[in-house]
């Protein structure tokens, strides 16, 4: 019992608001996309202590299905407790130490996002750019590790500005011969594109919960492999960010199961629901259902006369642009369709800005339902814009 | 479509869980808390997406409703994408520059961790130190300001490892005279205790989502004054942690909408409804009933002849401490509660482990019905453990 006197209570940001009640949308952008309906019934249940013998089960449970889901035997697989943009971060701020070199390739908007943060861990950022919209060839890859002699490769997987797949076999072999860490970011790619995280040599992933695992926003899959682990250990100084710094998280998620923070319990009840959900499907035919579900996204937009911006090699299932016609206002369509059918799609980011149309077809939402819904507005609806 | 051929996958992580059930637990220990049942059903809503209309109001509504729970007009209140300690770090790293003072009041374990966080944003940290289960006088905090000249002054006001309120009168005006900022944990205050950012000078704060706020884990409360937004805006570098960059959330949070990351929408559909619930109660009424709770525990456990390690005047109405009587297996008797009750409570941390239970009171969780039932069972079953 204090024995304080204590101000008046100010009144002006007192607000009465309603309870909540949220729109139907159908997410058809680039994420987040819809939930498992199994994953909201999780997300409901009565928060257990972050400590409590229970989840201490739960979180060994995550781990496993992530590794499952990463095809990887890393020891260190867990969920960041933020959103995919901290695993990104966590991969950067454990192994880049003040000078290091990191080369990052860029193909699309996350390419910079990489860059912006290594240079935050001031990291010696030397980059290679390629055209929105194309991949890198090995050849490419190679003579610039040959060029810039960094010590960590970063590149995106599934380029969600663009919709393009980088190929990936061969890289983590050459990253072994130039003696470089393989970074590689798999927001729009885990549980939707196929991903063998061990066998291509990639030693630090990052991604997202909500696109091809079907779950709400909020925690951010990360991975590190034992070649990755040595670069952390022999850091000279601390991780420059507590929350991220995986030699703490390891004590945690570790047989130790030593406090560090509070774990978002609710959030990881979602993950491991829906981790759970894609292991029951398996691997393989969650693959080909993105596979088979974009196919028909995009013949039927080929129906249409509409242009795909990504040519079909490296084409993502998961995500695909599609050209907004000359004389269309892309963005008067995309309101159209959110407003007066509760459908999102996304816009073109950064110099695909006004371009192009971004159209998610990840997890839960990879039905051919979706497809024929979304095609059916594009044919009856579109040309209202043109 | 992709042309390239790939491994097999791998079965050996490929495990087949049941469906997710959870232990009914009353918590009562230092967090989380129980969530309300509203909270939860607003956390189950399908997610929308995060530059949707109604996601952007939404917005709104939980900085308002954060305003008025912290008392304050900042313009940058906002939920972080992440825990307590995400909203920790975020004070520490967008207002700390390499060799900035920083003074840290340590009276318990979280007071070590803005320690550990400021030295890692390469602060020249000084530190003063207060026996655990004591509060600092105002004399202390000014001979230390005067001593040490800091840029920062940082402290706990509702410390979870001992159970101390800090008096917080007055340092705000000592603050100002000697052109520091205020930075303040209130992860244990925010929503229980009486708190007024403005009128007490605190310049920067952050809290958590799971314990007087009723919602799970997972969120960050955050706040910055004016004052604070100063020395952000002339920083000579960036922030050096790009998921935590105030200067860069203000662009998605403030007028701007510009995208950051994808938000954790469901969670903050949790605390816009957490929130709302407390703006119906009303602060007076939330703080009145942590008080009478928590009055009525510590009058049940003086009956009991239970010594609490906390006195009277500084005793927080949201965590206590009860001393383990001497012969008692206290972390036996924490198990018992837990395996065949259901209910949770912490132990000590750091000094106090072993000496002391840490109970908590806290949101939705602060009710004379819970008070009774768990002084119902340290009367009839602690005695079955000395």
């Amino acid at each position: 019992m204090t024995t304080q006197t204590f101000p008046p209570v100010a009144q002006h940001h007192h607000k009465v608001f309603e309870s909540i009640s949220v729109p139907n949308r159908l997410l058809l952008g680039p994420g987040p996309s819809n939930s498992h309906p199994d994953v909201l019934k999780a997300l409901a249940l009565p928060p257990i202590g972050h400590l409590d013998p229970f989840y201490i089960d739960l979180m060994g449970e995550v781990q496993e299905l992530l590794r499952y889901a990463w095809q990887t035997d890393n020891r260190l697989t867990l969920p960041m407790s933020g959103t995919g943009s901290a695993a990104m971060e966590a991969t950067i701020a454990n192994t880049v130490e003040p000078g290091d070199k990191i080369l990052v390739a860029i193909k699309g908007y996350f390419g910079h996002r990489l860059v912006d943060m290594a240079d935050r861990y001031r990291a010696e950022v030397s980059t290679i750019e390629k055209e929105w919209g194309k991949a890198f060839s090995i050849e490419e890859i190679e003579s610039a590790l040959i060029k810039y002699r960094p010590s960590i490769l970063a590149m995106v997987h599934a380029e969600t500005s663009t919709g393009v797949c980088q190929p990936l076999e061969g890289i983590g072999d050459l990253c072994r011969k130039y003696d470089c860490l393989f970074l590689l970011d798999t927001v729009t790619s885990l549980g939707g594109v196929p991903l063998f995280l061990d066998a291509w040599g990639i030693d630090l992933a990052y991604s997202c919960s909500q696109k091809g695992l079907s779950c709400p926003p909020g925690l951010g899959p990360f991975t590190i492999s034992p070649r990755a682990e040595k670069k952390l250990n022999s850091r000279l100084g601390k991780v420059p960010n507590w929350y991220l710094d995986v030699s703490l998280l390891n004590k945690y998620w570790g047989s130790d199961r030593v406090y560090h923070h509070t774990a978002p319990v609710n959030m990881n009840f979602g993950i491991r629901e829906a981790l759970r959900l894609l292991s029951e499907e398996g691997l393989e035919n969650a693959w080909n259902r993105h596979q088979l579900n974009a196919r028909r996204l995009w013949e039927g937009f080929e129906k249409l006369g509409l242009d795909l911006y990504v040519k079909k090699e490296i084409r993502l299932p998961t995500l695909t642009t599609v050209q907004i016609p000359k004389g269309v206002d892309g963005k008067a369509f995309t309101l159209h369709l959110l407003k007066n059918h509760g459908i999102e799609i996304g816009g073109g980011l950064g110099v695909l800005a006004g371009k192009v149309w971004r159209i998610g077809l990840m997890g839960y939402n990879s039905t051919s339902e979706n497809v024929d819904n979304i095609l059916n507005l594009f044919e009856t609806e579109l040309p209202r814009f043109r």
